[in-house]
């Protein structure tokens, strides 16, 4: 088998997606701040392989970003609402971490999970409800500036500025993943916004697997499914990474169901 | 006289040269983290309105800030090479200390001290050292997004978000102004990079007058001096600032003289 890879924050709900998915097909290095039950812990992963620690504390992450071949840092505060000391040191700070640790050991991919709310902004008066309709065709890239709508987005986008900077200056290859609205099983329900961004749980194991296996630069993707509403463009994840969602939020339009 | 306008990290190089030139143009409050001696301080400004107090301090800047029209926000770790966590505390989250506290005080203009170095990483080696000549046409007009150098050019680049978030979030207009290489009465000899970038000091200081006088959303300009060479646009901030340089590297092309 290659070389291990390490998932950061792999009890998260991102993490948990990816290792549900994807959870036999790679060496795996698991880091959290809290200890990982065994039910989030793919069959085959050693105790060694899975490490209790914050992503502040150099040390620990040193020893686990050690001869792996690839990052998915997914560690950080994940609240939209996430006040600002908490995003400074656990996202802005932490990701340094993280970053400076994998640049020395020599790592070849980068993964960071970003986030839709660093270009939330974006989403002005005057071009919403409209935006999260199919009709609607204005889109982000990854090539705008970032514009977030909360200090947690501003951290991510950070992140992002970050990455920049050790890709320059290191040569690791780096994708940064703009991760839209994660739920599991459908899109939510009754709220258009999250169905245009919507990502299952499945195609996000998938595009993730892509930042593990494609050869790429720098590069800034959006991580959602195949919608047919959406301001995201997916074009180049697919043309870069070889993304090619099969999940849809427009077939679960018509159904009921409580929102997640 | 208007309502007073705050300049923080008044003593610094940046600060000096505004004061120098504009120091009796404007109702003052100067804010430093070490306390200002005399020649620092233009006449006519009161001693209630020197705050010696760093910019993490909340409840200091909140003082220096109520009443006030505008704020030019200078402050900060001024190294290149700073190490990151005083990057972290003294310019990412000092930065955002001084935007809240603006924000909840009702401040209409934020004029922040972005860097070259938020940006450094253009100048990549199949661009030198053509870049910094008059013959060559590569320009950034800061629209572009951050390549930073070095951890303070990443530490400018995110001031440059949180401005755009308090820009979006609370209506402040915002002026990022990149600086380029200031020094005193002569470019910089023998660099030629520094001398694509030179600022003089009188056009710095009319430039921050600029940002204290004109009427503006959310910008993010280059100041620099009207130099032959250049790779920096300062179309925008003409446009929009109503920036008028005066001074040119080219005109001391032949003369020697010590670097600074």
């Amino acid at each position: 088998m290659d070389d291990p890879v390490l998932l950061t924050g792999a009890g998260g709900r991102v993490g948990q997606a990816i290792l549900r998915h994807i959870g036999t097909d790679y060496d795996w290095r698991l880091l959290d701040r809290e200890p990982l039950s065994d039910d989030k812990i793919p069959e085959g992963v050693a105790d060694e392989a899975v490490y209790a620690a914050d992503i502040t504390d150099r040390e620990a992450v040193e020893e686990a970003v050690s001869g792996v071949r690839a990052v998915i840092h997914l560690a950080g505060d994940p609240r939209p609402e996430a006040p600002w000391n908490s995003v400074l040191q656990n996202n802005i700070d932490g990701t340094h971490t993280v970053l400076e640790a994998a640049a020395e050991a020599g790592v070849e991919k980068f993964a960071f999970a970003s986030s839709n709310h660093a270009v939330g902004n974006y989403e002005t008066a005057d071009r919403t409800p409209d935006l999260y309709r199919s009709h609607d065709d204005f889109r982000l890239d990854g090539t705008e500036l970032p514009r977030p709508s909360n200090l947690y987005g501003v951290s991510k986008a950070t992140g992002e500025i970050l990455t920049r900077y050790y890709h320059d200056e290191y040569g690791i290859s780096v994708v940064n993943v703009r991760i839209g609205n994660l739920t599991e099983g459908h899109p939510p329900v009754d709220y258009e916004r999250g169905q245009a961004m919507w990502l299952s749980y499945r195609d996000c194991a998938h595009l993730f697997a892509r930042c593990i296996e494609a050869d790429y630069e720098f590069e800034t993707v959006y991580g959602i499914s195949n919608n047919d509403r959406k301001y995201y463009s997916i074009d180049r994840a697919k043309e870069v990474l070889g993304f090619d969602p099969i999940d849809n939020s427009a077939e679960f339009e018509d159904e009921g169901g409580d929102e997640e």
